[in-house]
């Protein structure tokens, strides 16, 4: 192959991102956290300039424990103009429940395959997408802002790739509940730039009046190619957890969330705007440390910011 | 932005990796490693069917201990057709050495920044300059292939971006010399993959006959990103370390080399061959960190391999 032109993708200016730290990073830690620790963590990731963060989830205690106090989380939270809060609710009492709590934004999932399914929503994808309609019906009486995920759209640990036609189908079956946004998320970390900019072109040829998120992981060290490849083709939302930290609790080593001040750091590199002051990203980071008393799997808070980011 | 048009980049079908774990990796680790135990991970690299391996550095013993048996390692290495095996060298003492030890092949180094050169090689460019030019009479005289790197051409930890004009001013230098091929190295992990594309297509302008090989760090977590940048722009070799070990002597902080097994499990994802057996590379990776005693920062040891990709 000889060297490619120079008529590269158009990269976006602007980036909008989802910390989701406080809920599916958190959820993964063994310590369980005190409430007014998450507090603390979240009003320093409010102060950065994060427009949105993902603070909690309305699923049984005894099957993710450290989210058992999401109510209480959601009580107390620092009231800010431009940030939206949310949570994930897996039913319909979940999505009660978040109704009640006053959150901005309640996530729905599921899916797509149904080994993932059946072990993460504990039933099936049909039984599932009856359960996202009532809880569509009962938020959208509520005129709440509600949005949906569908998992392990770039593979499935149990089952390997999941067939794109299945993905799209799935995809506008979400669509169809009148969402906010839908993410796709590459929730067993089995994306690759070339599987990232399939799927959303096949995504935005299908439905093109609808924008992606995407929800990486970090797996085998692509997360940041995978944004690239995406940023290619006009992605511009995306979730990531400060630290990298996270997995997937019915997945074992699946690897930890895109990293927030990594993708930060690229971003800002590239001269793509997040809002986010870096500097007091990093800060959150070195507090989540101490709090979890161990090293996060991020590279930007070990190499520290690149001399031209800085000032 | 609106979403991109479905023309992406071509992407190359085979990379080239360059494994620099035994030397480039190494060196940066507090225990010194058994020349039997480096003669173990080489043997079972060069099984893996890696065509090119960095085993050593002729630099002075007391500078770099690991090191200092590069000589004991040259002699004992497992002759394999298709293999070549190489080492760096400083200065002319360090390629006589180089040529006494019988290794296939030379590399000479200088930096694109003064205060990167002088730590690193204890003298200015212009004297490194010479340096280089009397090390490549002394091997061109000798008939021996001899290549050449250009650190911290991405940016430098004590002087921020190096200007691009300079960078390719010492390209050419360098090319003048007969080199077989030239790397650009991401020494102090400062790239991004704007960066990666405006001087690789810079560089193909300038030096239409050449093509270049990077020398990538995964600083911030965007080493595979870089990757795929450079992929999108022709870039077909790359250098890595197995684990991802490694770093800069002379730069605190700075983040390990990009990860073999990482890089190998996203070509493969993305269907670009690069000869490798991917298990058998895991399977140096985890005698490297028997070896070490640690874990190593790669993702793909702790992730596993997806499962499209085996069997």
């Amino acid at each position: 192959m000889t060297v490619a032109s120079g008529a590269l993708p158009r990269l976006p200016r602007r980036v909008s991102i989802r910390e989701v730290g406080p809920r599916d990073g958190l959820q993964n830690e063994a310590i369980i956290l005190a409430t007014d620790d998450k507090l603390r963590l979240i009003n320093a990731l409010a102060a950065t300039g994060l427009t949105w963060i993902e603070v909690g989830s309305f699923v049984h205690p005894q099957r993710v424990p450290q989210m058992a106090d999401t109510a209480m989380v959601c009580a107390r939270l620092p009231r800010r103009s431009g940030i939206t809060y949310s949570v994930i609710a897996p039913n319909v009492t979940g999505a009660r429940r978040a109704l009640e709590a006053g959150i901005d934004s309640v996530e729905v999932f599921l899916s797509a395959s149904e080994s993932h399914n059946q072990r993460n929503l504990n039933m099936d994808i049909a039984q599932s997408l009856r359960t996202v309609t009532a809880m569509a019906a009962l938020l959208r009486e509520a005129g709440h802002p509600f949005q949906a995920t569908l998992s392990v759209a770039f593979g499935c640990p149990f089952e390997g790739a999941v067939p794109l036609e299945r993905v799209l189908e799935l995809c506008g079956h979400l669509l169809d509940l009148g969402i906010a946004q839908l993410t796709l998320a590459d929730t067993a970390g089995m994306a690759h730039p070339r599987l990232i900019q399939q799927l959303g072109w096949a995504f935005h040829e299908r439905f093109p009046r609808h924008r992606l998120r995407l929800h990486l992981h970090n797996a085998h060290g692509a997360g940041l190619a995978n944004v690239l490849a995406a940023l290619q083709i006009g992605v511009t939302a995306f979730d990531s957890s400060i630290g990298g930290i996270g997995g997937c609790p019915i997945a074992p080593g699946a690897p930890g969330n895109l990293c927030t001040e990594d993708l930060v750091h690229m971003l800002h590199a590239m001269d793509i705007d997040t809002g986010i002051d870096l500097h007091a990203l990093i800060d959150c980071t070195r507090m989540l440390e101490h709090l979890l008393g161990r090293e996060v799997p991020g590279q930007t808070i070990k190499a520290g910011v690149c001399t031209h980011l800085t000032g």
